[in-house]
């Protein structure tokens, strides 16, 4: 069960003018499931990106890098199901076939076809599978697919991610429609955080890329369900220039900063729903840092606390064990933090201050908030004028069941 | 259950001249519980330490830092229930009056008492219960009272944790003794890592601070359970130079190397001890990294292994999903490695040859491994000639259950 969140209302998701969308069933893992997404993107579209740190980089990973380089990019595949990661050149070849093959049937180059996968690690991708349900995919191709899209790039996510949002720029409405899956490696074989966006809008491609950076940063970056990072995570951001607009070209100009704003907020949307449909979640938790002398520093601090098993087996269990919040804040690596100066809130109860209990702290009031479904925990470290938020869930029993009896 | 670990025959435990220890029901935090430690050291004993680097350090060891530094220390006194951590200079006047209540009873001054305190962050240290108790642990003071030692200080240990070797220096027996409890945090509330060793050997005091930092380096410092470093975590090495043997005096003598392995093996059996008493532990995993460009990076890349939920969770369910080593190699911050050139083994099976899977490796043959009780995982990196070994337990339902269920 997801927290706080549901499946996209399909009438919600505007279709985004040159991306068209197709799905179809192509059976790489299992049968019967929508697991093959294609989508086409009209000439003159242009794409940023940002991916995964994880030096294992999964062999799609490593060529939509490089077709990237190329520009002109004309669609984007995406399996489900394999990985095709910690699959040496042979997985790399094999990506490249389908990338062949989508470049046959719309009658591009291969280079111009960016591969993604995400599934179990370390197995060879059925490529011949693939490659027979692409016209399938061809076939399916329509403007207002993405409800189907987000539910093909699925994989043991409980509920379909999707956000768009419509925004004017100067007189002109401009549409950005995104879709997630699984976050970091918050799902067990079935890897990977994937975010695909598109917008309608014009914008010069350094600063389309700056745009996809900038918000990665404040958002799939902050997210973390159990602080794996996963060997394919990518996002995406396409602009196809479609809506009529005049092109965005200079960083600090209005419709920039509109844009960059919708960016973020459907952005941080999907990030947060991968948390709220974390594995076994069932809270919501922001932390919030503030004080610090750089915001690394806060989201050193914010990292510690959210990748701490026993601070989110306390927030599972609804216990006011808050001592353990300080003691991950104690090891997050600020190796001259005076601890005496830190307080620590949960929602509006202050719970520490200088380091100890607050003396107006009561047990019950703590209690009341780590019962709720979503719950503030903020960190005053006094040191600076720095600050960062970062998302988590908890660590439940059905986290455990879920990563361990997936493949029995 | 711990994995492969019994609680040691009290008979097996030597007895360290110049040592005594009584063991009492203070009723610090449960009834009917041993609960507090006195070890009285004779005159002239020295003393070598090692301390938690979490900076939310807990008030005894903040104390315990300071009075170190005095030397001339004549006991050490241990409470579970209680870390008082968090509990900012209150915290450190209640365990100085501890010492002050210790010191009045043994006629020596407060600054020869170091305290250590292990169980719930941010509550006040029941000063009252701990004096009430002491005249207890005076007259249960003993030569041979290790074995009570190793259970007084236990809070939710499955087993007691204790260690004892005789080694020959010079033609004359000395004898080396330890007890331990709970491993960095992976006591819920009852956090911390605590080990007390002594031996009756004469070495000088510089010589032992090395001695104990070179051990604890090798053993405590290479095992995890859960990641967190606890705010209490301390390990004490006494040499009361009770044995009548001649002074250590150099660090390149064949006494001090006979003397440093063995300080090596008690603390390694207390530090393996903690893991296969891990929360919910089933499985004992050492985690070997070779061919590393230096040590530091070779325990990167075990503890991101060992600290990964996803990797520990497919332990628990004996599944070879080996991808997910992969993955957290990838993600252990060496920024250049090269994965092409990785191989992964379990046991003797080749899992993964050159980033890839092996061609040789088959699934039953991982299987069979995976579902042994004690299993040895070995990267080897190709970039250089050193290696580390870090040891670890599975992540299980019992996990989430000790910790979410603790304090309900």
């Amino acid at each position: 069960m997801a927290v706080n969140l549901a499946a996209p209302d399909p009438a919600s998701l505007f279709a985004v003018k040159g991306v068209k969308i197709g799905v179809t069933e192509a059976g790489v893992r299992k049968p019967n499931r929508k697991d093959l997404m294609l989508m086409t993107l009209a000439p003159g579209s242009r794409v940023a990106a940002v991916f995964t740190r994880n030096r294992f980089c999964a062999a799609p990973v490593t060529l939509a890098k490089s077709h990237l380089h190329g520009g002109q990019i004309r669609a984007l595949l995406v399996n489900t199901g394999c990985a095709n990661a910690g699959t040496g050149d042979d997985g790399v070849l094999r990506a490249a076939q389908t990338c062949e093959a989508v470049a046959k049937l719309l009658d591009c180059n291969a280079t111009q076809v960016l591969p993604f996968s995400t599934g179990v690690i370390m197995e060879p991708l059925p490529m011949e599978r693939i490659v027979a349900g692409l016209p399938g995919c061809v076939a399916n191709l329509r403007d207002n697919n993405w409800a189907l899209a987000a539910q093909a790039i699925m994989t043991t996510d409980t509920v379909a991610k999707a956000y768009s949002k419509r925004i004017n720029l100067g007189g002109q409405q401009v549409t950005l429609t995104g879709i997630a899956k699984g976050s970091g490696m918050i799902r067990p074989n079935l890897a990977t955080m994937l975010g695909f966006m598109a917008t309608d809008a014009r914008i010069e491609p350094s600063l389309l890329q700056q745009a996809t950076t900038y918000a990665a940063e404040r958002t799939f970056n902050c997210v973390t369900v159990d602080g794996d990072t996963s060997t394919n995570d990518s996002f995406i951001l396409v602009a196809t220039g479609q809506s009529g607009t005049v092109e965005i070209s200079k960083s600090d100009s209005p419709e920039f900063k509109i844009f960059l704003d919708a960016v973020t907020e459907v952005s941080l949307f999907l990030a947060q729903a991968l948390v709220r449909d974390g594995e076994g979640a069932t809270k919501f938790i922001t932390i919030r840092v503030e004080g610090g002398m750089s915001e690394t520093e806060c989201r050193k601090v914010g990292y510690s606390i959210a990748h701490s098993p026993l601070v989110k087996t306390a927030f599972f269990a609804s216990d006011p064990n808050l001592g353990r919040i300080l003691a991950a804040i104690g090891y997050a690596g600020i190796e001259d933090l005076d601890v005496s100066k830190v307080d620590l809130y949960l929602d509006d109860v202050m719970v520490a201050k200088g380091g100890g209990r607050s003396p107006s702290y009561r047990e019950e009031d703590g209690q009341k908030v780590m019962k709720q479904q979503e719950i503030m925990v903020r960190v005053v470290l006094a040191r600076g004028t720095s600050a960062a938020t970062v998302w988590t869930c908890d660590l439940s029993h059905d986290y455990v069941s879920i990563n361990a009896d997936y493949r029995s």
